[in-house]
């Protein structure tokens, strides 16, 4: 039998044996971490607000500030950090009668419920993400959008694993690796970009928006191959072509068969009668395509996603979306903060001369992303007049998605400490380039529509009810 | 250093270490835990939702079902099962590949995540409980309800805990526990039963409503003192002064404040401009009012109710009780599904001679527990023709904070099993009783308010905005 599910953990799963008489404060280390973790997102979340920067990247740095690069509040066994490194741990110790010889087993428990609590949190996200796209829109903009996300994923992919491989000498897999965290376009922060230039309804704007929505899920196919390659460490064709072949399977199979059954489940919420009937109903249903789509040897979101989008065409849409997101508001921080704590940026010291490799590094994948997905413009056929450069410009900030590929690949262990931090230095070079260069290239900005969302996200993320999906997935 | 904080945990906190290859499966099996929590938590709770019973009673049940007792879906090492008795552990190794040798540790890791988790279920819970929860409705109805209530603690906790003590000789610490379970009035329990009398706006029912808010309160510093008192394992007077003290001083301290700076958590939350700022902030908030409430040798749930009351008296109150209802809604069941997981309903067989005794206890709590409540009735003053035996009755529904109880006291394990046993018995069967008992003491039920709500509570609570506090708070 294979040992292969779940490539998010694997990581600080390492438990030990607290003592019973420290064992209690394994909740209070949890919640203390809690306090950290939402602390640094809503810190680095607004700061980046205000500079109209999406706040998930925020959240990102925020992580970084309080992981292992510099406060070192929120730490991890397995980089390399010990119990005495923890300052959440010392607090404890400090303030709650923790004894010393405890120490190691509470920091140990309380990293891996940490651990289970972001994986659970890119879980919701991807479902999120699943809730909010939407096959038809799809199949309306047609073979234009079609064209630009899939030129928009095999041209980077290839430059990058390519240039990775012959320019750098990065072996095959982790080279396939990074090629594929280049490929994903973020839907949310695309749409946000546009919506602040007032041309998420121009051609040009539907062509992007069609073409992030099945770049989402060609990136999660992606994702799910390379995660499945990077555990066995090698690739055989035919092995990528049952990957292939199973993910496509298993998202159209579990999509017709979803929207088979869906009117039962519709059904089945309309008679129940206790609260949170749907939130639950969904959440079993969520989680059962998760376990599935891990034990076909793909990954828990990509079932996690597959639920997403079954439940999205059902009239229960809205409703979910509704009560999702203070789910996905509690849970997913936990997610992007880890992964920015277990991000060690010290590789990306200039001063450092063992670092100038990562730097090298960084800079090429920049190029190599922004480069592959502007490409995707010339793709487009049949629209006179159209403003080519402005789609692929408009396809490169890569956001959740390419940041979910850091933490898969984080907890797989299959990217070097440079090869990480170099990707993470692409995503956020990206996604913050990206809006000031469509600034450029779209002329004559028209202020009419879109514009207000960004100066009204807080008062729209209030109500929850009412908010588009551009609020909606942004973070 | 005292290391008596939390007496929630404690439980399946000893993690065993498990091998890298396995360690990916704990997400595995917290997947397939949550599923089988939520499908006993929904099968239960709709089957009394028909029946006219609280949701809540059919999760405890439905826990009972999935537990140790019968099905040993959800099982924890600490009542002494095995790895090798858990079907889902077993459903792990047929389908996931997890080994035979790995089985124990993920088995641990999967008892200690899904614990803490049920731990962040009872803190949210207790935080909503006080969120609905209203002082300035308490000062309104004034003395009578005040005399109500503190009867409604005195009368059941002395006649129990004597009894106890006296006629079945039980050991003091456990008999005060008993007794301190008997004192809570479950206010959602108590407010749906009167609105499905139509009786939530007469004379008796503000009456009752109003001393059932205090109860909540009063229950809770019982709850504090009791906790703290079984880890001591001992009864000193100076230290239940102090910890009343405490508790009183923790409460009215923790409000005074809160009341002073909440203007201020205002005014931050209505400048931040990022998703879930309202939620987040609170959850800092409360989550950091938990960890006070533990370090000064109360509960995290006493720091968790303070937050909510503090909140409620913002104008943030109904924001966020729309956005704490999906997460309470994804949390809570797991608190209450695996403290029916872990009881041992075996010990109440009839056929069973050994298990006389605790079915005689059961029989002896319930008399108290309903005698305790109803000559509360009597204590009311300067109301003609009140309906005196319609208070007392209406105060005798337990519900979740006595659960809440029984939680508590199997995590410090002070309760032997069948005085654990018999408590739930008793919060049973007075939450089954009180509102057959109530339809025989209100002569005339009119039927002209609050009578919808029970049939109205499915599509209320799918919109989660304009739920009353009846239905909100009642599972």
């Amino acid at each position: 039998m294979p040992n292969l599910l779940y490539a998010l953990p694997q990581s600080t799963l390492i438990a030990a044996t607290p003592e019973p008489e420290d064992a209690p404060l394994v909740l209070g280390a949890v919640l203390l971490s809690m306090v950290v973790v939402y602390f640094a997102a809503k810190l680095g979340g607004e700061i980046c607000a205000r500079i109209n920067l999406p706040p998930v990247l925020g959240e990102l740095v925020g992580g970084v500030v309080v992981g292992v690069s510099a406060l070192n509040l929120i730490v991890f066994p397995e980089s390399g950090s010990e119990e005495t490194g923890s300052l959440i741990i010392r607090f404890l110790e400090a303030t709650g009668g923790l004894s010393t010889e405890g120490a190691f087993s509470v920091f140990q428990a309380e990293s891996e419920v940490l651990d289970i609590l972001s994986e659970l949190g890119v879980i919701i996200l991807l479902f999120e993400i699943g809730l909010e796209s939407d096959l038809r829109e799809l199949i309306r903009v047609g073979p234009q959008a079609a064209i630009v996300a899939i030129l928009g994923v095999v041209t980077p992919f290839t430059l990058g694993t390519v240039g990775l491989i012959a320019l750098f000498n990065v072996p095959t897999v982790p080279a396939v690796f990074a090629g594929a965290a280049l490929t994903a376009t973020s839907i949310g922060i695309t749409a946000k970009v546009l919506a602040e230039l007032g041309k998420l309804s121009s051609r040009e704007g539907q062509i992007i928006i069609g073409a992030a929505v099945l770049d989402d899920v060609l990136g999660i196919i992606v994702l799910a191959v390379v995660a499945s390659l990077a555990k066995t460490g090698e690739i055989e064709i035919s092995r990528v072509l049952i990957l292939v072949g199973s993910a496509a399977a298993f998202l159209i199979g579990s999509i017709f068969l979803g929207r088979l059954l869906s009117p039962y489940f519709v059904a089945l919420v309309d008679r129940l009668q206790t609260r949170g009937q749907l939130l639950i109903s969904a959440l079993i249903f969520t989680f059962i395509l998760a376990y599935i789509g891990a034990v076909v040897q793909l990954e828990a979101i990509l079932g996690a996603f597959a639920a997403g989008l079954i439940l999205a065409e059902t009239e229960k849409r809205e409703e979910l979306e509704e009560q999702v997101i203070p789910v996905a508001d509690m849970l997913v921080p936990i997610f992007f903060v880890t992964v920015g704590a277990r991000t060690d940026i010290s590789v990306l010291n200039p001063l450092d001369p063992g670092n100038r490799e990562a730097l090298i590094i960084a800079i090429f994948l920049v190029v190599v992303a922004i480069i592959g997905k502007i490409v995707t413009g010339l793709g487009v056929f049949g629209q006179d007049g159209i403003n080519r450069l402005a789609i692929g410009i408009g396809m490169v900030p890569r956001g959740e998605v390419g940041l979910v590929f850091v933490g898969v690949g984080s907890a797989t262990g299959i990217l070097s400490e440079s090869l990480e931090a170099a990707i993470i230095v692409m995503v956020i070079l990206t996604t913050f380039l990206a809006p000031a260069f469509l600034r450029v290239v779209f002329r004559e900005p028209d202020q009419d529509s879109g514009a207000p969302a960004v100066d009204g996200t807080a008062p729209l993320a209030v109500e929850g009810g009412d908010r588009s999906e551009v609020e909606a997935v942004q973070d």
